[in-house]
């Protein structure tokens, strides 16, 4: 997004307009981890940010609008993607960045805004289904690049893959309650690579 | 649990007691499915059981407390533990169950019952880190037997290829919005047993 005018759906983007987002885009990350996004209020946000009410309001409209972008920008940046020539190093890579980014006090508090009563929330959950969808995206060359060198098989999905990767992961952070750390990555990236092997991550 | 007497916990489970219990606790499901969480209210539960609401708060003390009831007890009874002779065959009929019961209207909406936000509820993050101790527990012997009969390397933790299962499908369960269905209980499948036979599923 190149323009130099405000856009209504991500806000400004450039200068001054730039420097107001970003500042706004943080202190909803700070509160949603502070006060979790049920309290969350566009007041506290804009008092956090140093701007008025009614620049967030004429920027995102809503104050799930404001969540849905705080969302979008920390889920895009959070995770670089690697290309180190080995499948195995950028999956762990991919992994470990993963486990990093999610077991932060943030990362927690996103993970659970994220899970809120999506079914009251139309808006976060199609940002949720967005968001999977960007990062699985950006990560496809990883497998792409692994296929084309030969390291697994032609007929792996990168999608799939990529899926069979985070699922252990996000299961522990969601459901289980258990300890997710570097062990848990690489134990993903050992199940995501045997199943590759064995043709169990087929294209459709 | 056999004793006459309702039990505090639990609520009663014997005679004129277990069935007010029954019908509270599934009372209680349709609650959650029709208005959720949330907005669930004892009276609601009440009416709608055909008991008095006094009776909720002398067996179960609190909303929450009976919300978790309802879940435990529908989470412990949904799934049958298969026995066919038949690692893949256990595994698929497992999956299937699985897949089965959360796509049911009361299933995804106690899921998003246990999704919501537990750190406000402690007492319901408890009973779901509880919940899938218990289901996994129970589907353990099909690992077990599987590994007595040859079927799948003697360093295959019983825990973890369950969750090895079961991950991917609450993954596009709760983040991706993806289609769940018979296919992708398969494909679980063949990612679990591909993983133990790489020995990627090793005991601690």
């Amino acid at each position: 997004m190149k323009s130099a005018e405000p856009t209504p759906q991500r806000g400004p983007t450039v200068g001054r307009g730039s420097r107001m987002r970003a500042a706004v885009l943080a202190a909803t990350i700070t509160e949603l981890t502070e006060t979790g996004y049920a309290a969350l209020t566009v007041d506290a946000v804009a008092q956090r940010a140093g701007v008025h009410k009614t620049t967030i309001y004429r920027n995102w409209k809503t104050s799930d609008g404001l969540v849905a972008d705080a969302l979008a920008h920390h889920f895009a940046t959070d995770i670089p993607i690697p290309d180190t020539g080995a499948v195995k190093d950028d999956l762990r890579a991919l992994a470990r960045a993963l486990v990093a980014t999610m077991t932060t006090s943030a990362g927690r508090a996103l993970l659970t805004t994220a899970l809120s009563d999506t079914a009251r929330t139309p808006q976060l959950a199609e940002i949720k289904r967005a968001l999977f969808e960007d990062r699985f995206r950006r990560a496809e060359p990883v497998v792409d690049r692994a296929v084309e060198r030969g390291e697994l098989p032609t007929d792996t999905d990168p999608g799939e893959l990529l899926k069979a990767l985070v699922a252990p992961i996000y299961f522990r952070l969601v459901f289980t309650g258990e300890p997710v750390d570097e062990t848990t990555a690489d134990r993903a990236v050992d199940v995501a690579l045997a199943a590759a092997h064995a043709h169990a991550l087929p294209t459709p």
